[in-house]
């Protein structure tokens, strides 16, 4: 009888829990929306999950080309973005970016979409993994387990990263940016892609 | 008494799974030892671990400077290791590398770590996430929850991936790669610190 009644306290813990983070994070979704700091890529997505009954959406990235400022070279605490776009870019954009005054180094950067989904229980996280198998997507896990809050972790896996400058001096060549930034605008896309296949099996597959 | 039956028979198969799991990936850790095919700086760790009561390790990479070969471009599938150190690089090695006959597109790349350690439990494997974030590790989840088979995997952070050669054209210059590879070179070595430092929490924190 102990032991039933001290897991019945855990199972009421953890749906309190849920309720309130729930709750929270279904709240600061629809408010960064409204305030259009929102990826647009991942808007419907996002909003699927959030009127769901058991799943929720947290700090979540749709993939984006970025110019990141790291001004003592290493450290990614002091990492700066000096550029960021969420979508196709242009040459010519590109270079407005890295001609710009800047500190220390300068990376360009194609990073694939981050998610995370956080659901009420193991059962339900595994549903998460389950739609990302399905969907093609190979990164990905639950980085907290507890009593009514899980949370998975996904991630593409289309990247691109290196120095393009040090301090004031551009290392990379006009004609060879040129070829990496239709490379990267591919990945984007294909990145963009895969984040609809994943919608729809969250559709098929979260309640 | 029909539900705890139910349980006790998950719980047997769950030991069960683990029991079979735990000794296979504990034979085949030793046999890539002996084969010379696990990476160096990852044995004392991997060794560690796999003389725990309720862990073991499954295929895991110390970290890697590499080129690699993409035949048709984009497709992973058909991607292939055209070079691999699991340590620092010379520079002659990797023009050589460069230089030699490769098709498509090849790519150079600092690839961090990643390990997966299994676990009997859930409790156990939230034990490998707390590890994980007391030696300052940033990505990791758990990847598979089944009764008696916990898999987390954890990866560094430190990564470049770019470009260097499209069929026979070489799309980089000397000087840029000599400055390249000190960078990779110096995270590389960053690399294997962390690898250090979660190796001294694991052995804290797993039994």
């Amino acid at each position: 009888m102990g032991k039933n009644s001290d897991l019945n306290k855990k199972k009421f813990a953890g749906i309190e829990r849920f309720t309130m983070v729930n709750a929270m994070h279904k709240k600061s979704f629809e408010k960064a929306v409204n305030e259009g700091k929102a990826d647009k890529q991942i808007i419907p997505m996002c909003r699927f999950v959030s009127k769901t009954k058991n799943f929720f959406t947290s700090s979540s990235c749709a993939g984006r080309i970025i110019l990141l400022q790291l001004p003592k070279g290493e450290s990614k605490k002091d990492a700066s973005f000096h550029r960021k776009w969420h979508r196709i870019v242009k040459e010519k954009e590109l270079w407005e970016g890295i001609n710009a005054v800047t500190s220390g180094e300068l990376w360009f950067k194609l990073d694939p979409f981050i998610l995370h989904i956080g659901a009420d229980s193991l059962e339900n996280s595994k549903k998460v993994l389950a739609a990302m198998t399905k969907a093609g997507v190979k990164r990905g896990g639950i980085i907290v387990a507890k009593p009514g809050k899980f949370l998975v972790e996904l991630q593409g896996s289309q990247g691109i990263a290196f120095p393009v400058k040090k301090r004031k001096k551009v290392l990379v060549e006009k004609e060879y940016m040129k070829y990496i930034l239709e490379r990267a605008n591919e990945k984007l896309e294909k990145n963009y892609s895969l984040l609809k296949r994943l919608e729809k099996e969250f559709r098929k597959g979260l309640k």
